[in-house]
C-alpha cells in the first residue's frame, strides 16, 4: 500500500482526530509490525516520547508518532516517512486492519454440520463441519461458526457474530450481532446453585437465560452461567477475556473489560465503562458503580462507587492502598521502632 | 399449576419442615420468577424479613415466605396467596422444580456418534452427534452424553449421569451415578508432574486414576488431574464450580462446594462439608480438616482445623483477619502515631 | 519384570547417578504405587529419611531408597528388596515408565475427520474422529491428534507432538516438535486487544503468532493468545500447568513451569528455568529473570531479577514477605502496645 493512500484510509476513519502528515516519498509499504521487529518497507508506531531511543534505531520505512516535533524531525533526519496523531495507539490499530484481514471462511454449511431441520438459518452464513444446532434455534445473517461447536436448543445468534471453535452454547442464551465467542467459552450453562439442607446439596434448576447484547466478546474458555430464575445479562460492547467465570444472575454493564481470570460470583451487578483487571474477584451481590476500576487480583466484597480505583482483597481505594504497602515493607523496621520505645519509656519511669 | 397442587407437591417433598399454609383462593400459577421480575400469575419468594418492602410492591400472586407473622398479614393484605417455611430458599428451590425441566434429549445414539465395538452401553441412553467413545468403555443405564463429548478407553460413566458439550473424560477414570460433567470439563488428563534434572524436566507418566463418587458435579471448563500413581477422588455429592483445578493426587471428601476458579495443587485431602469460596487455592499435601471454610482468595498453605474458617493469604483464622483488615486500614495514620511518639519521646530525653 | 532387569534398565537410563543396588532375590514386580498403596509384589519408593515409618509398614516388595544406610537395613531386615539412589523421585519417575506406557492410539486417519486436501501430513500419524484440519497445515512425522481438535488454517505442527481431544489451535500457529497440548487449550487465539475510545472499544486485529518451541506442554484449558503484531513465544521444554493464561505478546524462557491458574498479561517477558506457583498474575511488561521464583498468588507487578524468591501482592521478596506475615498476625497486638505507649507518654507529660 502506498503512503498517501494509508493517510488516505486512516484519516477517513479517524476524522475526530488530525493527522498532521510530514512530507515523504511516496513509499509503497507492506506490512506493519512492533517498532523493534519492522523491517524495510514496514509500518510501525511509537506511543510517546519516551520510546524516542528506538526512532534512532528502527529499520521501519514509516512511522504513527505522536504529536511531537522533537519525533518529527528525528524521524525525517533519518528518511522515515511518518503521521502524527494525539492517538497513536489508536492510528496504528486502525493501520494493522488496512494490512492484515483475520481468516474468515466463506459462507457455506458443511456437510457434517448436524442441524436440526426445525432451525431459522440466515443468508451468508459459515457453519462448519462438525457443528452442532439442536432444535429451535435462530442464526442471524451473516454469521461464522467454527467447527466442533455445539449450540442448545433454543438459542438466539445475531447478525455477524463469530463462535469459534468447539465453544458451548446452552439452552435457550440469546447473543446479539457482532459478538464474537472466543474458543472452548461457555455461554449459558446451569449456575452453581445448591441449597444445604440435614441430607446435603439440593440443587435448584437453572431456569433462567444469559443474554449477551450486541458487540460483546467472549474470551476463549470463559464462562457465563445462566441463573435459577431471571437473566444473567452483559451489556452493549463489553469485552470479557480469557478464562473469565461470570455467575448466575449477574448483570455486566456497556463498554466494560474485564481481563484474564477474572470471577463474579452470583447476582453482581457492574455498572457501565467498568475495567476489572486480571484475577480480580467479587462476591456475591456486591455492585460496581460506572467508571470504576478494579486493579490486578483486588477482592471486592462490598460496592465499589461509580469512578472510584480499588486495589487489593478485601478492596479499598487504591491511594489508601498504595500507602499501606509502602508502609507494609517497613513493618520489620517499624517492629523494631515499637519495641525500642517500649524499652526507652520502661528505661524513664 | 393450581396454588393447591403446590402446596401438596412441595409438603410431599419437603416433609421434614412444616409448611403452613394460609387461606387462599386456588389460583393458577403458570410460572416462577425472582421477587423484584415475577408477573401477575407467577409464584416468587422472599428469604427474610430484609425483604420485606418487596412484598409491598410484587406483581407476584403467590409467595413462599420464612415463618414471620408481620409478612404473611403484609401479603393477605395485598391479596397474595402465600406460605411460609422456615427455610424458604430450599422450597423455592423445589417449586422451580415443578414449573421448569432442564433440556433432557430423548434416548437415542445419533448416527454421527463414533463408538467403539468394544463398549457396553446401558439402557435408555442419550450419545448425540459427533460424540466419540473408545474401547473398553462402560455407560450406565439413562446417561446422556451431549454433542462433541470425547471418552477415551477404559472409562467407567454410572448411571444417569450427564456430560455436557465438549467434555473429555480421559482413560481409565470412573464417574459414579448421577453426576453431572458440565461443557468442556476435563476429567482424569495427565497431572502435572515434572521432575527437574540437570538436563531439564523429566516427564513422570501418570498412571494412576480419576475416580468421581456418585452425584457429583464438575463445572464448565475445570479440569481434574490423575496422578502418577494412586487416585484423585472426589467423594459423593461434592460440587464444583467453573474453572475449578483439582491437581493430580487430591482427595475431596463428601459434600464440599469449590466455587469458581478455585485451585487445589497435588495432594491436598479435603475432609467433608468444606467449602472454598472463588478463586482459593490450597497447596501441596495442605489437608483441610470436615466442615472447614475458606473465604474467596484465600491462600492455604498448611493444615485447616476441622471446622475452622480461614481468610487471607498465607491463610489465617477469619476472626483474626477481620481485626487486621481493620487495622490496616489504618496503618498510615499509625505510622504518623510512631513517629510522633518517637519524637515526644526524643524531646523528653 | 525381574529386579534385576530393573535395575538393569534404570542405571541405563539415569547413568549419571549411580544405583547402589543390594543383595536381593531377584524377584518378579508386577506393578508401581505409592508406598502407603503398594501390594505384596509392587515397587514403591521413598524421598527421605523422613518418610522412615512407611518403610516399616509398607507391603511393598521393592523400594526405592535415598541414599541412607539405616534405611536400606530397615528394608533389608523387613526382606524388601531395594535400590538407593540420591535422586529417588527421578527414579521413581523412570520405574512408572517401565510399568506404565500412556494411552497412544496406532497411527491411522479416522474417515470422520476433516482434512482440507491443502495439506502436509508426515509418517504414522494418529488423527482422531471428528477432528478437523483446515488449508495450509502441515502435520509432522508421528503426531498423535485425538478427536474433536480443531486446526484453523496455516498451523505447522512438529513431530511426535500430541493434540488431545477438543484443543483448539488457531491460525498460523508454529508448534514444535515433541509437545504436548492438553485438552481443551486454546492456542493463538485472538489477543485481548481493545484501544479505548470516545465512541467505546476499537478492536485491534491480532496479526501476530503464537510459536511453541520444542518440549512444550500446555495444561487443559490453558490459553495462548497472539498478538496485534509480532509473536507470543513459549520456548523449549517449558511446560504449563492446567488454566494458565498467557497474553499477547509474551516471551516464556526455557525449562520454565507455570502452575495451575497462572496468568500472564500482555507482553511479559520471563527468562529460563522460571517457577511460577499457582495462581500467580503478572502484570503487563513486566520481566522476570532467569531461575527466579514466585510463591503461589504471587501478585507480580515490576521487575523481578534473576534468581529472586518474591511472593505476596504485590510481590515483595519472600524472605520480607516471611518477616511480614509473621508481624501480620500480631497486628492487633502492636496495635494495643502503641495506644499503651501513647498513654503512658501522655500522662508522662
Amino acid at each position: 500500500m502506498k503512503f498517501s493512500e494509508l493517510l488516505k484510509k486512516l484519516s477517513a476513519s479517524i476524522t475526530q482526530h488530525s493527522l498532521n502528515t510530514a512530507e515523504s516519498t511516496d513509499l509503497e509499504l507492506w506490512g506493519i509490525d512492533a517498532i523493534d521487529r519492522a523491517e524495510a518497507g514496514m509500518l510501525s508506531y511509537i506511543e510517546g516520547p519516551k520510546f524516542a531511543a528506538y526512532v534512532e534505531k528502527t529499520a521501519a520505512s514509516a512511522l504513527i508518532l505522536p504529536v511531537d516535533e522533537t519525533l518529527q524531525t528525528q524521524a525525517t533526519q533519518r528518511g522515515i516517512a511518518w503521521l502524527s496523531t494525539p492517538q497513536p495507539r489508536l492510528v496504528f490499530a486502525e493501520a494493522i486492519g488496512l494490512f492484515y484481514q483475520p481468516f474468515r471462511p466463506a459462507p457455506s454449511i458443511h456437510p457434517s454440520a448436524i442441524i436440526d431441520p426445525n432451525t431459522t438459518i440466515g443468508d451468508q452464513v459459515y457453519i462448519g463441519p462438525h457443528v452442532v444446532i439442536q432444535a429451535g434455534v435462530t442464526i442471524g445473517d451473516g454469521v461464522c461458526i467454527h467447527p466442533n461447536v455445539t449450540i442448545y436448543p433454543d438459542v438466539q445468534i445475531g447478525s455477524r457474530t463469530i463462535l469459534h471453535a468447539s465453544c458451548t452454547i446452552h439452552e435457550r442464551s440469546q447473543i446479539g450481532a457482532d459478538c464474537v465467542i472466543h474458543s472452548g467459552a461457555v455461554i449459558g450453562a446451569e449456575g452453581f446453585g445448591f441449597v444445604p439442607t440435614a441430607e446435603g446439596w439440593f440443587k435448584m434448576q437453572q431456569s433462567g437465560v444469559t443474554v449477551l447484547e450486541d458487540g460483546v466478546e467472549v474470551g476463549c474458555n470463559s464462562t457465563i452461567d445462566r441463573p435459577a430464575v431471571g437473566e444473567t445479562r452483559i451489556q452493549k460492547n463489553t469485552k470479557l477475556d480469557n478464562l473469565v467465570h461470570i455467575g448466575h444472575g449477574c448483570r455486566v454493564g456497556e463498554n466494560c473489560a474485564l481481563a484474564a481470570q477474572v470471577g463474579l460470583a452470583g447476582g453482581v451487578v457492574v455498572g457501565n465503562q467498568v475495567i476489572l483487571a486480571g484475577q480480580v474477584g467479587v462476591a456475591n451481590q456486591a455492585k460496581i458503580g460506572d467508571k470504576a476500576i478494579a486493579t490486578a487480583q483486588a477482592g471486592i466484597h462490598s460496592n465499589v462507587k461509580a469512578g472510584e480505583i480499588v486495589s487489593d482483597s478485601p478492596a479499598i481505594p487504591n491511594k489508601l492502598y498504595l500507602k499501606i504497602s509502602a508502609i507494609r515493607k517497613r513493618l520489620p523496621e517499624i517492629y523494631k521502632t515499637i519495641k525500642e520505645l517500649q524499652r526507652q519509656l520502661n528505661d524513664h519511669q
